[in-house]
């Protein structure tokens, strides 16, 4: 364990994010570093996948999935116990680069064009190469590059003994959540909680949690406190993720306006929508809906409607009712460290109330 | 470790491939079941995923990977030390859904129709569901799962403690080198040899009898001599695969006539051939070259001069080299099990000589 270190003074807690941003960065930098000479000596060109995972994971990201872990790490770990730093960065980077295999293979098969406020991966290479086809190959490629990459870092990260076979199967159970609710949702499945909840939940909260505890050799009874406050958590990550996709402001989310409605993405507005919308809104819903070239007046003529039907009005309701959930899950919990449970107390207020 | 069992006759060797592949066979079998029953508690449609890549997996296939892990075990380890099928057999199945994931991308990038016999799978589904761009986003998402599934039965494979970090390494390295390949192959680089290295050697040869030889406790020593033995028959296997995707009986490899010519492929045939061609047979392969409706006439005559000039004998005398070089790097070792030794030698007659 590398660069130990202990926070045995509250008052230390709050810059606590933005140090472990910015160690995940330079883990990211130097991993990527070490991953272009790698490549270099490999072949003539396999710095371009290299270097496209690098360009996107490193363009921003809010990092909130080494946050989760972080905090969950120090709900279970003994405040005697000096913190492992080591393996808390390199897990978080280790899910830092599934984040980005996961946004490259999305934003092609939803046809997004920006991401981060730059080009998709797909996008870049288009501009390159100009065959789309060829592009979106490459981009895959680049993806799977990420995927590769987020095991070894996965691996390289050292569990306690007792513990490493479960963050193991943690970790792929994880990744098959996330594929099956990434199916869902191109299958515009209607089943929209269950997508959210498979989809963003199990990588972005729940996956993160539990495998930061499991670093911290959690109990089974720490696990499931967990596991109560994170599922509902993670619903309301997305929740909040389709309210700013349709009413958020687009210079912070780095998403055109209108984006998830001219997208057809089935969120739970257009899911309450549909039984809130007189038959006229309704009609100019699915004229904008799933159309990319619905003109900016039609968008916003359904934004409103979406605002005036109250159908924003349930969605922000469900998710205060998720967010009062994982409140109550950690507060009627014993087993946790406090110093975790303020970390956690602090992950919902960012995710709950971000812009972007 | 299950099933221990031990090969003291030499007569017994002879059936040992039959053996394998069918408990192979039937790891995947019961792996897929399992995973069908956990998908369908997951979500309404989670099940066609898994069923895509098992269907893929079980269609056919020459499992020729877990025969490269169990010489390079049986190569690797103590004669004396029961056999740990249970371990070899796991990883077996492991490299077959790297190689299912594997294969759906290829398909997809390289827009192959068929494979081993039946429909790609990004065409599978879209005789399914219609729309082709859905598809090849499902297709993609089986082939995540496939490699999920990967990830999950190699961490399901007991390493001796001594090489299991090393295992790891050697599984995401493998990977590494095998996307890098793909992508040399998909942008047509001149560096034929050094792309069936990386994108087929790799994961075929090299990386399995090293992943076999490490389950076996390898020395330092006995990895470096079974690297000089897979490294030219993992290009061996490709340079076959090429005379094989120009020259092979259709109906044995599963591919249709011409397809490599038709699709670009970037051979080592094609390669000889741009330098021995005469001028007028040089045009009429930049005629049939990636030219999807090319007529059989205009196959036959390229395939016919690709013969005459030379460039099939060159490639089969490289092809030749190359086994000479792996045989030579075996007979030249001490430190290799003899059991295993002749493990490795009918690996290299069933790759050098195989019809498919």
């Amino acid at each position: 364990v590398e660069n130990e270190e202990s926070v045995s003074n509250p008052a230390s807690i709050e810059p606590w994010n933005v140090q472990l941003i910015a160690r995940v960065n330079q883990r990211l930098e130097q991993f990527f570093e070490d991953k272009r000479n790698a490549a270099s000596k490999l072949t003539p060109r396999a710095h371009e996948l290299v270097e496209a995972a690098a360009e996107l994971t490193m363009r921003g990201g809010k990092r909130l999935r080494p946050l989760a872990i972080y905090a969950g790490y120090r709900a279970a770990a003994s405040a005697q116990a000096p913190i492992a730093w080591d393996a808390v960065v390199t897990l978080g980077a280790s899910i830092e680069l599934l984040q980005t295999y996961l946004l490259i293979q999305d934003d092609w098969m939803d046809g997004d064009e920006e991401r981060r406020g730059g080009p998709a991966t797909h996008v870049a290479f288009a501009r390159q190469i100009g065959d789309p086809k060829l592009a979106a190959s490459l981009a895959i490629l680049a993806g799977d590059i990420a995927a590769g990459f987020a095991f070894e870092l996965l691996h390289a990260t050292t569990f306690p003994q007792r513990r490493a076979a479960d963050a193991l199967r943690a970790f792929t159970s994880m990744h098959f959540e996330v594929v099956c609710g990434q199916q869902l949702d191109l299958l515009g499945h209607e089943a929209v909680t269950l997508t959210h909840h498979l989809k963003t939940g199990s990588y972005t909260v729940r996956g993160p949690v539990t495998l930061g505890a499991l670093l911290g050799d959690a109990s089974d009874e720490q696990l499931q406190a967990l596991e109560r406050f994170a599922r509902p958590l993670g619903i309301a990550f997305q929740l909040r993720d389709d309210v700013l996709g349709t009413f958020g402001d687009t210079t912070s989310t780095g998403k055109p306006a209108g984006h998830d409605l001219r997208e057809g993405k089935n969120t739970a507005l257009v899911a309450e929508a549909r039984t809130l919308l007189s038959a006229a809104d309704r009609d100019q819903l699915d004229e904008v809906f799933g159309n990319p070239l619905a003109s900016t007046a039609a968008v916003d003529a359904v934004t409103g409607a979406l605002e005036r039907s109250g159908a924003r009005a349930r969605v922000e309701n469900e998710l205060e009712q998720r967010l009062a959930e994982a409140r109550s899950a950690l507060s009627d919990s014993k087993c946790l460290a406090p110093e975790g449970v303020a970390m956690l107390l602090q992950l919902l207020e960012r995710i709950a109330l971000r812009d972007r």
